[in-house]
């Protein structure tokens, strides 16, 4: 049984996905994405967004894909807007600032990890354009599912976009668990992306069954020399770039990165329903997909982590009641098993 | 037959690797480096150096380990001294100035891709100390193999850095083919770095049969903590870094790097032994490794490559005489056989 | 009469610095700063603030000034805690992140324009140290008068440095109203700087009297070199540096500077003392030195500009009544007369 | 007698300005460029140029104003080409490399200061267009008058920028000694920058009897607010802008800049004359201007430094034979008379 909840992050890489690295393994190819694992990726990116016209970098993280995109929209002396809790603010070590030069990230709270028009309209007042003294407006950065692991819906989206469009400014997708959110949502990612106005998608592959491989997908074409080069600068260029190419082409081969993405979601779709009889644990916010913040008491947690369960976990006040409760975060990767999932039920209950 | 010789790069994995690979799938691990792969990939790595205080980070290309160890050891302002056909210099699009906030690169010059203390002399004194006009001496890059696949001998190197010492600076040593150089010269990798006053350097493993992954080696710790922030505000801190991890412990293990190495190595002696009754093809820098540059005529090389070969190639003179030496750059990677070698020759021979 | 309380800067030079101006041109001197008039102004600020070691750097602008003091204090990976509506963060169009490499301003809140421990703990607290995926913690900048026009105490001072030292963090003080600080406040230079525990002080001229010369003062010259090439390296070593050493010389010379922010300050004083009979106007924070905010009611704020004042205002409320508050910033710079006072009074009384 | 020749910027600002900036001083204006002396200046320029769309930036250095304009037009992936000896490679610490964002110098050889079409050719054939490995081609800063005194002839700078414009390449001219240029052409300002190809001017007034101020003039005005962001953001935005534009107003009213340069000029002419009876003393570079390096015996050298004398001498040998030639840069700012220039003459001859 594995009771390591910790990270998407933690799983492994899925077999087809192995299988097909093995497979780009067995003959030469030529160095730095000439090859046709990278061309064949590129390709089935393009025909899965229905974007034929889209730019499609390969790169091995997803903080990389985020920063890469966003220096491409952002001029140095831009605020990015983005939610208080986005990846990029607050898990990224300021990468977004230095590939960028410099431009700020500008936080926009909302509950549950969700800008809404009203608070990305109180950010975007805070900048008047055509001041000299302040930073100038840039892109607004959405995340899909929500580091709290809900997700927008279309119609949010929608909103936001319109808005950012209405001020003239770019809209980043970072995708990390986009898998999951697409899966949820039953859409087309074409839908959840360009036809509500996204610009720019980091389109994740490692948190849901890959090795380590993002794409970085620029509906419009045309900043993508502007991305090789960057991509290059930043050592991000792969020379057995092949080895990135042959993941994401099994990845979207037959909808893999879907059943994957669906898996992981039915298991956290289990452990919620599971908590029905399991009151004391409160879930933070509704989860859209794989992961899901709740509020343990203390010797729940504490049983369950005596007995091997590992997640991150925040002891809000270390000098509080012995029963105090401690805030979880659980995500279920795409190789959790229904036993898994018991299992880790089973040790919170006692 | 496998008659691509391009590049290090366009071999495949090597056997043992990939396994690893697929071994370190097994089961979960921790993300971000905080998993057993990693930590034994270090530990290896200061032991192949006996510097069991080495500060080892692991990271996905070449050019990334390149940039992120001379960001460490280059102010902004600073002159980073480099040979005019360096890597860094030449095929890195400017990623050591983009990770260092600006240095500059300074081109010496040197026979042979390599920099000597006279040239690297009148490069320091071009810099005199102290004045706040000029950009500022920095670091010291050297390239083991060189880019034009000869090799410094320890002498050498150690003329060149008891210059940089002299001067107070740093050194770096770019190792993208470091196995190459140590399998020729049969010492030991100390022997070949912080012995003769190295400070840091790129140890390189994708050339040399790794899928994609290198070590930034620092033989004092002191910028260990800086490394760690530098590598993740540039996106090259893996998730699942037990994927760079394994590929750097299969490696090391027995000797498998010297190994590979070697292998290609010899290849490298066959083929220039097979030159020896083609005289019309010319050796450029006598090679140290894998690597050479030749002058071929170029009927010789036009029916190599209508035969399948493939190679870097440069018609210097495009608009001369038709049998007008061409520029070949050879690689062998360690799965080349003594039969391709031979089959590249035949179809030179005619 | 001057209507004019727009901002500090639109008064003109003082006489005494005017003619120190004409005086240091009146001969040749070595260019970039090796000249007596610099070497006279370095000494004075040192003996001004009793700190014989102390580097000075002479520069033009104030954003120049916390922006290169920032950068040499920040790591491109950190942020910098400051309040939220410091002029660094809102009014410098990202130099500290310019000049840094990238490093965050990380807002801190606190009524009248002032950081309080209780919101500076909260602020360090959301960045805990050795988390390789945040930012880290940088230097503590705070803004002396601050951007509201009122004033730290020193023991208010003295609580926040103490805070930034437990966390092993160096203190900034942007003190372009520095004078109108120390004058109000009667202490010595040192007793509100380093005697308190600030680490670098961007001490203004501009603002009051100067034509255009800031001095960027490191109590501890471990940086000075450092501040020397950065200076440089923006663009902002003079060639005539003794433009700048004249200014600053006579700005010192005989108390002028606290004679000049004195006289400021009284105006502010009559100022406000005259608002008694205006109960409609209410001031936001009481001022500490020679900028207050008010709120007007509009028609009262619509009459003084008909009639020629000037100053900036913010009706926050386009669609609101007629006699809806207007927010208004009134500044009083050096040259202010008590009869100028009274006529923006009478104008607003009616 | 002024014996001091060591650069245009140890003389004094020319009375005409001084008399502008004490004007500039007798009123109130408003801070940050929106005072009339901006404005003034700004029109001003434009009309001397010719140019009435152009964009006009004033900035108080001369290293400033070539960052802030290359910034502007390369890109931080970009390779700026310019004379090895250039001002922005040797003299300015590395400021492009800041501004821009690490773009690379690249040093184009030439003899007498100047960049030839062949030299020009050569640099930019070692980088082709599309070549993701390297940094790309950027734009062709010249520098007229040359660093080493001498000037590019109209035709030469066309055959420059002809070949420039062929690769899509921008044109900067460093201009800081560019009064003396047009002074000694005697054509328009604009037949020797716009009308030749020249897209961005660093128009110098420091050197050439102001007190600190340059402008920036973009011909093309598409990058006039990308400037201005820029400029603030590094901190050259000055509150009290009048005091620039004061500067910049009064030298170019009724030609002022060009009959400062015309009298340095003409003491350099002076200067050049007297040397025929010196002949130990040997010109390098034949000057256009104001500027010219000689070589001078030892001994002649010394007896003039002992009687006073002043300028950058270098001695390339200090170990050699007693009357070793002496390397001197001499310079003749707008304020030296025809006596002081016989007096170094005087010293000279012995």
């Amino acid at each position: 049984m594995n009771l390591n909840f910790a990270s998407d992050n933690v799983g492994p890489a899925a077999p087809e996905i192995l299988a097909a690295l093995v497979e780009a393994n067995s003959a030469s190819a030529m160095p730095y994405g000439k090859d046709p694992f990278t061309t064949r990726a590129q390709d089935m990116i393009r025909d899965t967004f229905e974007a034929p016209e889209a730019s499609v970098h390969l790169i091995s993280t997803g903080s990389a894909a985020n920063a890469l995109a966003l220096a491409a929209l952002a001029n140095p002396w831009d605020a990015i807007f983005c939610h208080h809790e986005a990846h990029i603010e607050v898990d990224e070590c300021g990468a977004a600032q230095f590939y960028s030069g410099g431009a700020k990230l500008r936080r926009v709270p909302g509950a549950n990890g969700k800008i809404t028009p009203d608070t990305l309209g109180a950010a975007l007042a805070e900048i008047p354009p055509q001041n000299v003294h302040s930073v100038q407006r840039g892109p607004v950065s959405l995340t899909q599912l929500t580091e709290l692991g809900t997700a927008y819906s279309r119609a949010e989206l929608s909103d936001l976009t319109a808005m950012a469009k209405d001020a003239g400014l770019k809209v980043h997708l970072d995708g990390a668990r986009f898998a999951n959110a697409v899966a949820a949502a039953g859409c087309s990612p074409a839908d959840m992306t360009w036809r509500l106005g996204v610009d720019a998608l980091s389109f994740g592959g490692t948190k849901n069954g890959c090795l380590g491989v993002e794409a970085v997908v620029f509906f419009d074409p045309e900043h993508a020399w502007e991305l090789s080069l960057r991509r290059k600068r930043a050592g991000h260029l792969w020379s057995k770039g092949r080895f990135l190419g042959a993941q994401i082409a099994a990845y979207l081969e037959d909808g893999l990165w879907l059943s994957l993405a669906g898996a992981a979601n039915a298991r956290m779709a289990e452990l919620c329903a599971g908590l029905a009889d399991l009151p004391e644990a409160k879930i933070v916010a509704e989860p859209a997909g794989n992961l899901v913040f709740l509020t343990l008491p203390k010797p729940v947690h504490d049983r369950a982590f005596s007995a091997g369960a590992a997640y991150y976990s925040y002891d809000t006040d270390p000098e509080g009641a012995p029963d105090r409760p401690v805030r979880a975060r659980i995500v279920c990767d795409w190789s959790k098993t229904s036993a898994d999932v018991a299992g880790l039920l089973a040790l919170w209950r006692g």
